[in-house]
């Protein structure tokens, strides 16, 4: 298909109140079998006994899994670079030089005992995208880059790079691989001294998509193809420090203590409860506790405990927070303990998608006869970063069990596809213009999960 | 003073229904500043910057700090030993070979960070006696044993080993000192092969003896001079295994979590409650919690925890657990996950003290116009191994805040003096034939902590 026959295609998701909701003929769709290839082959880098894979950023795993990478790249006809942060980038060219890219990226580096989806998939989707347009010999309008992000799972530093937001601080950590960041983006061929030169200006970029695994079971409970990404959740952590005092739990009588892990655990019920009491989709977590001096035989006379809340909405975020403090002070107080918190820094804001790439990729989902809702994700994604520069979009696939960060994270080959074929046509709209012929206007309902009726879809 | 004046004060305290309340001119007392003085020296081994010490068993310290006992009990003209078990035994000869020795011990080892008065006092008190019928040419009609007990702290090594209860496994147990116990008992002078010899046949004991700080604040915030020790409670250790679902705290709503730690915090407070809802003096305590994976940003999906329970009455420590454990199975249901207890061999069965030497406790104390309380001890103590082979009877001197196991541990010299001067007449009078002329009686009521009306006193 040449590239007027692929505007022909991309005007018809974008005709005039119309949406073809069964895929043409010779509408561009992923080849199944050489994602799962990529997939598989890049499975191999890294591999853990157990299944899934330990590719942590900068590690050998994650070295030799970039240069696969980079080969899939070269094949699809992409031009390589590393910047200076250690983003590998391939690039194609589109018909007018003076519009900005589009960019297609995510991650291959993985948590220890990681899976083989998260991060993994919206690469190889952007290169099966790629690939394609070269097979069928089809050039964009604008360029199209395809960005494999440094060390995502250790925050991110990539994308973060890239939104002019990595701090010296960070280049100085060591993540599990046992390299410091500075190191480690040497190691991938960046150069830590020059990544300030990394940041994109807004403007720079058309638009940013990003395909992923949801990590959340709910695509897979409600039995629906694609999530249409509000936005990212905004991540706020405290730690919470109860103070009581520590004695001998043989000698303190029941009615004269002060125990800190008693208060902590009425705290861990009011954190649930905050989250819960009130309307909306917002989540709040305790994930760690520690309680000093632990010893079966002592009273704790200090606990620590991680809070953690997330929302599309930072003021919720606030209220929610809230709501635990005032808790807290009257737990305090029934319990002659104090209870402090400390907020952290890292804390992330939440981050909206485009609406209008929410509604480009609703309308695509619905031309290939799928099945979609709008949902936020509660899980960090360099989209996030992007966020800063540039209009973004994600596109969620179904993650069985909900399960991620584990060998047992997986996704249906088919589920796959689907998610490749929603962002090879959201790339395509957006390349003939669907984002300028698109007001502004409203995101998309949230529970909105079905498809429209057959024929009857519609640019929402 | 001679011995038939000794006897002759003892029989004061166990004249016909009548007890001197005001000590007698002749009567033997402590010298207060001795004792303090050799309280001060043996805090000179393991001495900590932050005052107190870490004489931790089998370390350094601890080898130093009973040789300095050691010759404590020399200059007080006690025969030396060291048993196989590593106790240093230091035996003053009685007049009549036939009968068993009267035992006093106590030990010298700290936990990490300990304070100066737990076990040390008792060793000093003890020390304090012998010297004073040295120094006064007494000589009593039983043996007197002044034992200092091989690693309490770890386990109550040395008094096990005299019950007959030190097992192989605990031999191989390496404690803070990162010696072997094997090791330790050899450092001492002890002989780990042949601990089996070190047992004590019920017969060969007159009495166990045995004073100690209170380690609760009940004698300071009543203003009692002396606990009349009724028993040292049992002990039993659960450990409980919380198991829900790990899993993403951003992408799982909070109506689809199998939150662990959710679930191991009403277990916390289900514990609390279950001691607080019977009358009693029972304990009921988790003081030490791990949560799995352990992040911020992951929900828990395994929660261990360790649960003890205190009384004085196994059945009733039977069933507090039964309450928790009711309680567990609710809390379970309710969130879908499941929780399991391990009973844990490092129990410890309720040991009664002798209702006479409670008694004759008691009536010392009064006699010296001091007041009393009877009182549970809610620590353990090598007089609860003891408890197996003799009588035993405890003296608790006041802990000022309750505090032990710390730098900040205190007890005043002049309750010390007190505690000295009931062990002092305690003794004398279990030599003077007490125990025989009491009939057996019952136990002390709780709660008795008033001086009887000056000149008004009895035996109980």
């Amino acid at each position: 298909m040449n590239r007027s026959k692929w505007i022909g295609f991309a005007a018809t998701l974008l005709g005039p109140g119309l949406l073809c909701a069964a895929a043409q003929p010779s509408a561009p769709t992923a080849d199944p079998s050489r994602v799962q290839q990529h997939l598989t082959e890049l499975a191999r880098f890294g591999t853990n006994p157990e299944g899934g894979v330990s590719r942590v950023a900068f590690s050998d795993a994650d070295v030799s899994g970039r240069a696969y990478v980079r080969s899939l790249m070269e094949a699809a006809g992409l031009e390589l670079r590393i910047d200076a942060a250690g983003n590998l980038i391939g690039r194609r060219e589109g018909s007018d030089r003076k519009l900005p890219a589009i960019v297609v990226g995510s991650h291959t580096d993985s948590v220890p005992h990681g899976g083989n989806y998260d991060g993994d998939v919206g690469v190889m989707a952007g290169i099966e995208v790629a690939q394609q347009l070269r097979d069928r010999h089809v050039r964009l309008r604008h360029a199209l880059e395809i960005v494999d992000f440094t060390d995502e799972e250790g925050g991110l530093v990539g994308s973060r790079a890239m939104a002019g937001e990595l701090s010296a601080a960070t280049l100085d950590l060591v993540n599990a691989s046992g390299r410091s960041v500075r190191d480690g983006i040497r190691a991938l061929g960046g150069d830590p001294g020059a990544v300030a030169g990394v940041r994109r200006n807004p403007g720079d970029i058309a638009a940013y998509l990003e395909l992923h695994i949801e990590q959340g079971g709910i695509l897979e409970r409600t039995h629906t193809d694609i999530g249409v990404v509000q936005g990212i959740v905004g991540i706020h952590w405290w730690e919470a420090t109860v103070t009581g005092t520590a004695n001998h739990a043989g000698t303190t009588p029941m009615d004269q203590r002060h125990d800190a892990l008693l208060a902590a655990s009425e705290l861990v019920l009011a954190v649930n409860a905050a989250a819960r009491e009130i309307p909306g989709r917002q989540v709040a977590t305790v994930g760690q506790i520690r309680a000093e001096p632990g010893a079966p035989n002592v009273i704790p006379g200090r606990v620590t405990l991680s809070v953690e809340v997330r929302d599309l909405d930072a003021a919720r975020i606030a209220a929610v927070f809230e709501r635990i403090r005032a808790r807290a002070g009257e737990i305090a107080r029934a319990s002659g303990t104090s209870i402090d918190f400390r907020d952290l820094e890292a804390t992330a804001v939440p981050a909206l998608t485009d609406p209008r790439i929410q509604h480009i990729i609703d309308s695509a989902a619905h031309a290939l006869g799928l099945t979609a809702m709008a949902m936020p994700s509660g899980a960090g994604h360099d989209a996030q970063d992007m966020a800063r520069i540039a209009r973004i979009g994600m596109i969620f696939v179904p993650s069985v069990g909900g399960i991620s960060h584990s060998p047992r994270e997986y996704t249906a080959p088919a589920d796959i596809t689907h998610g490749v074929n929603v962002l090879m046509s959201s790339v395509l709209a957006i390349d003939a213009g669907a984002l300028d012929q698109l007001k502004p206007g409203r995101p998309l309902p949230s529970h909105k999960h079905q498809a429209p009726p057959h024929g009857a879809g519609g640019i929402l």
